[in-house]
């Protein structure tokens, strides 16, 4: 059936968008009226149709108008046009071998080397990644950036959507004659990245559900926003796969364009109004791709602005775009609609062939010219003369463009902007940015649909607990089997410090096992809080609460499973301290993991350090050198070290007891040379030693209670319950530093 | 430039191809000859010449011909032909929730679910992924497979290949109508995968010219294999990159089109009869997959039969193409050329229309007819009937095939497989498979290229070393000043205990870092003993030797910065032997390390488990338990501690010396209840404890020497040195381990 919509498609297409494309600049003379982009829309409604593997794309999109005026003549529409982006990066040279080797291969970059500039020098040089660039975006219309890779096309895209930081990027970015402020910019706009950062688990309605919790507004009702998202799902061709999970490597789910289509679902469940795609289509097969852009074209068409970029779009999608720029090395090379194509290249005197795709002749034409040795030149000033001449036998109207605040006002009252719309539907006087909030949410709305989504994922993963589990609960049996039943003469006290340190050490390292899931979650976290979606707070805090109910599972079967096998001391109550300070040892650990997946890039490199500062704590501990022999110039890492907290909390709770004996009588010897003396000697030497200090020692007198080892192990600066405060304190520290590590990290925008 | 090319070739291309195609079954009546193959040869020096982006592809060629009959008529031609090639697979059914989602799916997947026949139950369902699939590739010819992804492309090329076990696959494949053995089938042809495992520092001429001293016999001298490098640079077109190294994430390299041209050219070094390749062109811009496809044009006019699959060849691939076979779920619905695909779809009753790509219409055709009611069967049999007329018009004949051995010995003789060439250059009565060795090398050939491989990799990557190396000496310097100047009292002796024990963990914790480079350097591995490049033997044994200088650096660097700043005993020579023990425990941890790597097939996991491991060999090792104390049901475990040996060899190097005391008088006291008591007080107890026990010991009476330590910590069963040698031992046990688990891991066929 597909097959019979590409050849709809085809004929009617160039007519179409000529007439498009053309009529800002051209005989109308005017900005095109609402009737002209209606006639459009309608114009589009033949589908594609799904066959057995992509779902079908069905057309019941803008169903949550938040009022009736959706069929209303529409006036003001929204003009996107930037002018003069020009962008320059410092490189820093290299003199490595491998430099050299790659110096001579340069010409295969991104831009040209521009001649020194200021601020050039020996160690840096300048690269020009846009040069100039201006054009026009507009409403109802798919602007596709084209280009061989490294052209710009990406630094094109940030550029509009403000992804590049303020002071480096020169020209002028403006929605209907205004200059946008970044936080607008979000508000109204949203951001489609390459990669789908999705959660595996969650099914396609579920996870633009979720979307919808965040984006849109408390004030919208739940059946509201179901509604919504049904209509997204067929507004996205998405309904037969609506019940599917995303899928991984290990899951199988929905199709690669499936998985696309969800990725954007997700930006756009607020209806924003422009809508930027780096390489929408990059890994989709033909009719994949083809059914994105599809999608994106119905979006355009449903009142928004479309810009994105695209490396080689078949036939067919070049039927679905209205306006390209064309770019080489970071110049515009053609900027027009795909009709002008043939024209432009026949003037500039290398007409296209009849048979071929046109795209791939100009991509391979611009190739051939940036192989040769003038360059693209030739191409970029043929280009500025073109417009030049375009520009004046068709002079651009703007009169008809609308302030923006009076267009957003209209927009939103016609429904757009989902998020904005219902906490101040009618227009405010003021600045266009004073109309929409920052956040959907109050920050507890924003906690809730958290915790729940964690939830689910953790429900539908349990695997991941399963495993963390079993390396608690092993290390637990092997622990209670090798020290089991430990007595209390001084070799016992010996073994129950190395128990404790070992026990306590091992609670921080299982915390490791949950570095990949944190990472993996990073990167969904940086792509939903870059547009708003929530507060970086509330995902730090509804994180942290979370992981408590695991946490407290684990601690309760690790302390189960040894405390009485060992053999420690103080009953119900020692149990439930022992207890305790395992959960703050997990809570710490836990915290410090989290701490680390938000600083550290990658995985491996992450786990190494883990490991390694696990290391290093427990060396510091006290356990290895007690706390009164660490040299003084490491004391200060001695007190840093998170081992020592609950390694000192269960020594006290294991020696706090004071009638409890661990040196009875003749056992004073059992760590001396004396040892293998017979015992009627040892007897004997105990009574002369009686009479020389003066005191009666039997064989039952008690010579070592369990402070006396706590003091000879130098645990005497903190109270247990210290300890324990301090362990949780450790904890929220690192939540705290995960927070603004997470504020630090996620400013994604190129400098 | 490029854009001359495409030209110059896009109209003589039908006319061209169609005869060729034709000519084996068309009026003709006789296979192809020489002169027609060289006619075609020449037909398509019309090259394609790199602009800036993509170096241009040259033409010398078959430079090496070990012959000068190279222009010779030849009459001799392969014929890969397959009949009715089927296979099945056993999938598990899924009973879950996930499982319930996804199956309402299944129709996405590769094949048809075919009806419950022999074998298949309640839990496992049969899945045809082949069904009865036809045909032939011939010498001079490129042999496309198409069809969406999932429709058995791979599967087939896997067959063909021979990389599925015996047992499964149904059907013949046979070479000039001799069934190919799995032997001789490894020598004469290779398998490109699609993905490129490369040494990511070696430059384009490195990689290859390794390639060709794995893969060219010795008997050929270096400059001959230097020639033949050269020859295959400008037979890929990479003379441009030549110079340039691979490249990765961090390093900049060559594109991705020069990276595959690399991968192809590795495997066809020593110039094989039969290319096999998996979606060359996957990844690739379409200029850069037209450079490669080209290549293998080339190479199949060179006198190969080249086999590959492809996904949605470009308008300029398919000109490339001699011979397609489009799949669906496993099925064949065409074969033919490129030229008869018009007319087969406009005789099934629907025509291409002119305008389109035609493989991208046959594609989308066949995806429509999957997911109607019918699916695909009408156009199976249509094709079934199809291939029926035709054979019966133009009977193919099959006289003008040769005998397969005859073929190979003519092929050698014109410079074909250069690898088997020099060992066996006359044709041998007997076998096709006794004509070419197994490997082209003796052993130790294959051992110093290896070594000398690597050593080239770790030079041009000290950052890797440097990491280790950092490691090691932070870790030591931190030791050495924490454990500074251990005084010889009680405390003294328990302190150096714990240094011993955290010392000798630290050299195993720290090979761990070298894992995520074996494993990356494993996947090479696999790629290139799968066919023969050199033994695995070698490769192990080359891979011990290389990593020994550096791990004598690193003992080096640990031993001196630790074993005077803590004050261990035993002058130059306890020097000597702790170096030597350190070495052996980090030869013994990187073989460890190594033989996981083996093993785990995921970094992440290999790291947990190899911590996890080594936490237990620590709490094993004797420190935390001593070994007479160890319950009798883990003693097993303290056994097979890796730490066990090397902090029992420290122990004793530390304790031997007899004249040596840690106790000495009143010192007696120091870890007793007794520690707090005034000095004069203790000697007076020292005294009074002499008269007793019938000896004098005074304020300088040594009461504890090392040996009485080393009695009381268990250390007793084993001297010094046998812990060395069992310390390495362990190392030979893990590298004869790896061994195996090569040799096991490596068998990558399909079952």
């Amino acid at each position: 059936m597909s097959r019979v919509t590409t050849q709809n498609q085809i004929s009617p297409f160039f007519s179409c968008t000529m007439e498009l494309d053309d009529f800002p600049r051209a005989s109308h003379g005017a900005s095109p009226s609402v009737g002209q982009l209606l006639k459009h829309v309608g114009d589009v409604r033949k589908e594609a149709t799904g066959d057995g593997g992509e779902t079908p794309l069905h057309h019941n999109h803008r169903i949550l108008d938040m009022s009736d005026e959706s069929l209303e003549p529409r006036t003001l529409p929204f003009v996107l046009s930037f002018t003069n982006l020009t962008y320059n990066v410092k490189i820093r040279r290299k003199f490595s071998l491998s430099g050299m080797f790659t110096s001579q291969r340069d010409h295969l970059g991104a831009a040209t080397l521009s001649d020194p500039v200021g601020g050039e020098s020996l160690f840096t040089r300048n690269k020009t990644l846009l040069n100039d660039i201006s054009g026009v975006a507009r409403e109802g219309e798919v602007l596709a950036v084209l280009g061989a890779s490294g052209s710009g096309k990406s630094t094109l895209i940030d550029a509009l959507a403000n992804r590049i930081a303020k002071g480096s990027l020169k020209g002028k970015v403006s929605l209907n004659g205004e200059v946008l402020e970044s936080r607008l910019l979000k508000v109204i706009s949203a951001y489609v990245m390459q990669d789908d950062l999705l959660f595996p688990m969650l099914t396609v309605e579920e996870t633009l559900m979720f979307a919808a919790e965040f984006r849109l507004p408390l004030s919208l009702s739940k059946s509201k926003k179901r509604m919504r998202v049904q209509a997204l799902i067929d507004q996205l061709g998405l309904r037969n796969a609506a019940q599917t999970i995303i899928g991984d490597e290990g899951h199988r789910g929905v199709s690669g364009g499936e998985r696309r289509r969800v990725s954007i679902g997700i930006d756009i469940v607020h209806d924003p109004i422009i809508l930027f795609l780096d390489e929408p289509t990059s890994g989709l097969d033909s009719t994949s791709a083809f059914m994105v852009v599809k999608v994106l074209q119905r979006i355009a068409q449903s009142g928004s602005i479309v810009v994105m970029s695209v490396h080689q779009p078949s036939y067919r999608i070049l039927g679905l775009l209205d306006r390209l720029i064309f770019l080489s090395r970071g110049q515009t090379v053609f900027s027009g609609s795909p009709a002008q194509l043939p024209s432009y290249f026949a003037e500039f005197g290398r007409p296209i062939p009849d048979s071929e795709n046109k795209t791939e002749f100009a991509l391979d034409l611009i190739r051939e010219l940036e192989g040769s040795p003038g360059g693209t030149q030739s191409l970029v000033d043929f280009n500025t003369s073109w417009q030049a001449m375009k520009h004046k036998t068709h002079h651009h109207d703007e009169r008809h463009v609308v302030p923006l605040q009076e267009a957003i006002s209209a927009s939103i009252s016609r429904g757009k902007l989902v998020s904005g719309a219902g906490a101040t539907n009618t227009a405010v006087p003021g600045h266009a940015s004073s109309m929409v909030p920052t956040f959907a949410n109050p920050f507890w709305v924003e906690m809730a649909v958290l915790a729940r989504r964690s939830m689910k994922n953790a429900r539908r993963m349990p695997e991941l607990f399963g495993i963390r589990l079993g390396a608690v609960m092993v290390t637990g049996f092997i622990l209670a089997t090798m020290f089991w039943n430990l007595d209390n003469t001084p070799k016992g006290v010996q073994e129950r410090l190395g128990f404790i340190a070992f026990a306590m050490s091992t609670t921080f390292y299982t915390c490791a096992d949950a570095l990949p899931v944190f990472l993996q979650e990073r990167y969904i976290f940086m792509r939903e809080t870059a547009y708003n979606a929530y507060r970086r707070s509330s995902y730090v805090l509804s994180h942290s609460l979370v992981a408590l109910p695991s946490l407290i599972f684990l601690s309760a079967g690790f302390s189960a499973t040894t405390f009485w096998a060992v053999g420690l001391d103080g009953g119900l109550s020692g149990f439930l301290f022992y207890f305790l300070i395992i959960l703050a040892s997990f809570w710490a650990g836990s915290s410090f993991v989290t701490f680390l997946s938000g600083v550290v890039p990658h995985v491996m490199l992450g786990y190494t350090v883990v490991v390694a500062i696990l290391a290093y704590f427990l060396l510091f501990s006290g356990f290895f050198i007690n706390r009164d022999r660490i040299p003084a110039y490491w004391i200060w890492f001695h007190y840093m070290s998170l081992v020592k907290y609950p390694y000192e909390a269960v020594m006290q709770n294991e020696f706090q007891d004071p009638t409890k004996c661990f040196v009875r009588g003749v056992q004073i010897f059992d760590n001396t040379p004396l040892a293998a003396v017979p015992a009627a000697l040892k007897v004997k030497l105990l009574d002369s030693m009686s009479e020389t200090l003066g005191m009666r020692i039997t064989r039952t007198t008690c010579l070592t209670t369990g402070s006396d080892i706590l003091k000879s192990q130098g645990v005497t600066d903190l109270s247990k319950w210290s300890c324990l405060w301090i362990t949780v304190a450790w904890g929220f520290l690192f939540r705290i530093l995960f927070y603004f590590s997470l504020l630090i990290g996620s400013k994604n925008k190129r400098r």
